[in-house]
């Protein structure tokens, strides 16, 4: 057998100890696979003294992620601190320089920095593997990059922060508030202390900015992602989509357009019978639509330690089955020097369904102006709902569901009933995501 | 760029042509994904005459699969003709005897001969890739022979034919017969003029025995899947399982279990809310359970030239990356020599509940005798429903569902009842397989 693949891990938290201790109990078998063992030689975290339930008195501790990303003691350097701190960046990026292959699941510091890691790693001919950066288990990385080279992927959306998903299902089958189902994510571990990241939709954006990158072949462009969180969705909202046949995910979308790429990530209405609507809980989903396939879906579980363990590990069999030669491995499907400049579509000019609930004054000639500005701009109407959401004579809840049309015509048409006066709250309005 | 793969391929059908045509179509992005050009250089197939709608001026026509795998002028031998014909297995056993890489879409070829060639391919550190055999474009192989390394598997179950899903499919949907769905899918070219090899569950079974290996490191078994096809559901058994909150699917399912391992193709109840439930038409699915992820599931299109060649030319990718070294890439997960004997666990101690359908004239003492007969053999029930699903006055239908059991107890049972000569016709079971 060769010699082992030695190994450094920067971060010991749920899912660094998860990585130490499977790799402990399945060594044998993991050699077995790989045909050489994977060896922990050396880790780096912020506290040594503390007790993580794991013996590392074998290994080399490094207070500094840099110090040991730059050691000659590593082929491997393993990056899960996270975040988009300065030393992160460093410690992945010497790494890189000293020829280390790196594995990590950082889609943050990824969304900002990958094609410049890429390029150093594509230059070195080494491996810049990230598996667990996205939909935590599901080997969704791997199946883009290397199953589906030959298609030509016209979208992709999914249910990418688990967080949230866990959210919209509790308000979904208990009806319950927004605020009661993020206190019971949090109690449960579920959701961080401070939840914004999560359900801001931003844990989302910098997911789907590396899979954009990965179907289309573009520059990861983060800040091209129109962001919407899934604070201000109501119950009103979940059971007027119930009554049209639709659920309410937060999906990340990106789709090619005659003017350009669409990256989006907001509250969606999904059909009641399709696939993503029966995603519940803190499982993931990812729809790949391509030329050759139609549809692939793929679901599991999108975090947890030993889920995102079983894709660190995924990817360090990779590294250490190739070998003696290096192999070529773009590291976004496409090489890094020959990614395309990501050309945006604006949100402005998304086409598409909508879903609109307006709350009214209940009076006369509401509806009609309602209608009359609708018509104005070009928004035809698949369905309409009148009814007492709220427990009041003087308020009324019209819900609409549009044809395709345009988010300028909705948001001119929302303005101009919102001048009229007959808004008693702000208007709401959700994209509906047609399914194959 | 480095210099260009170079490929034979063997058998011209739909599948072989729609991969000479993506990779021509295709050839600079694929050449740019992979570091070097891949080339068409060789084909083998029945009748040089016929027209294909492909130029093949440009490639060297060989009569003898054999003679073109023996050849020194492919780096990779690409086996689309199928079946278990000698021929097909002297030309996959020559290729990989001379060094050439080897891409099959062959489950049949596989099934019985898979553990000799793989033996021999990681003898000589050459590629013996299968995507296309099984799931169709669903990356499945790649999946648990790469990112799920670190899981011990325990069940692994999937809708792996098209065809019996598409009749099961029309059968629910549209309230026909088995035998007029049968005909549409024949006119349709989803269904062969001789069927039985599809219905009959065989496909399936050569599929399961693949993964089975795949997922518990056990040599290659056929034989010992156990085997039932679809032609003996009734819309009786289907409109049953509707009321009852069941969709019945051809499922391949292997599990470890305490006496070895069971493979078993036959038709199953799934809960209605199950996700293997929506999968509809010729879509393929499966869903891998393992310690670290819980459950994971693919689906997409498990048949097609198109989406079968995509999953060839990903298996290309793999090869043509992979250099100027070869990686140690071990074919079916766990090296070949290390394959542990599989142990097989027979269906007669096959544990689960059972859908059971009876039809008995109608006449006094009938449910009492049934109800007797069951208790006899350990069977605790969880619905029982009796109805005349057949327009009569003298024949009446019991539907029962049973708590957790054991075949063996379900066949005693049954055997019993029908020596009472109270059953009008055969009694029909079917396996209901929990949902995790």
């Amino acid at each position: 057998m060769a010699e082992a693949l030695k190994v450094g891990i920067a971060g010991l938290g749920t899912v660094g100890t998860s990585v130490i201790r499977i790799l402990r109990e399945k060594a044998s078998d993991l050699a077995c696979q790989c045909g050489r063992p994977i060896k922990i030689v050396a880790v780096s975290a912020r506290d040594k003294g503390r007790n993580r339930g794991i013996d590392l008195s074998d290994v080399k501790w490094f207070d500094s992620p840099v110090d040991m990303a730059a050691s000659n003691e590593i082929d491997v350097f393993i990056e899960l601190i996270g975040g988009e701190l300065n030393v992160v960046y460093e410690a992945v990026k010497k790494a890189l320089e000293v020829g280390h292959h790196v594995v990590t699941a950082n889609k943050a510091l990824l969304a900002r920095h990958g094609v410049e890691f890429a390029v150093t790693a594509e230059k070195k001919g080494i491996f810049l593997h990230f598996e667990a950066a996205i939909g935590g288990g599901i080997p969704i990385i791997k199946a883009m990059r290397e199953s589906l080279v030959a298609n030509r992927i016209s979208r992709i959306y999914g249910i990418l922060n688990g967080t949230c998903n866990y959210i919209l299902t509790r308000m979904f089958t208990e009806g319950l508030s927004f605020k009661d189902c993020l206190a019971d994510a949090q109690k449960l571990g579920y959701a961080e202390a401070n939840p914004t990241f999560d359900i801001g939709g931003h844990d989302t954006a910098h997911k789907l900015a590396l899979l954009t990158s990965l179907a289309f072949g573009t520059a990861v462009s983060l800040d091209d992602v129109y962001v919407e969180g899934i604070s201000n969705i109501s119950q009103i909202d979940i059971c007027a989509a119930d009554e049209l046949g639709y659920r309410i995910k937060l999906l990340g979308v990106a789709l090619e357009t005659d003017s350009g790429i669409e990256q989006r990530v907001h509250p969606t209405m999904v059909p009641t019978s399709s696939m993503i609507a029966q995603i519940h809980g803190v499982t993931n989903a990812l729809s790949i639509q391509s030329d050759l396939l139609g549809e692939l879906l793929f679901s599991g579980p999108g975090a947890g330690g030993a889920a995102t363990a079983s894709a660190v590990i995924g990817d360090l069999a990779d590294i250490a089955k190739a070998r003696p030669g290096f192999q070529y491995a773009p590291v976004l499907r496409s090489p890094a020097l020959g990614l395309s400049p990501h050309k945006k579509a604006r949100i402005s000019q998304h086409a598409g369904g909508y879903f609109i609930r307006l709350n009214v004054h209940d009076r006369a000639g509401v509806f009609a102006a309602v209608a009359r500005h609708m018509a104005d701009n070009h928004i035809s109407l698949e369905s309409i709902v009148q009814r007492s959401f709220i427990e009041s004579q003087i308020i009324k809840t019209i819900i609409l569901i549009t044809h395709e049309t345009t988010e300028v015509n909705v948001r001119q048409a929302l303005a101009a009933i919102e001048k009229d006066g007959h808004l008693v709250a702000k208007s709401q309005f959700i994209r509906i995501e047609p399914m194959a």
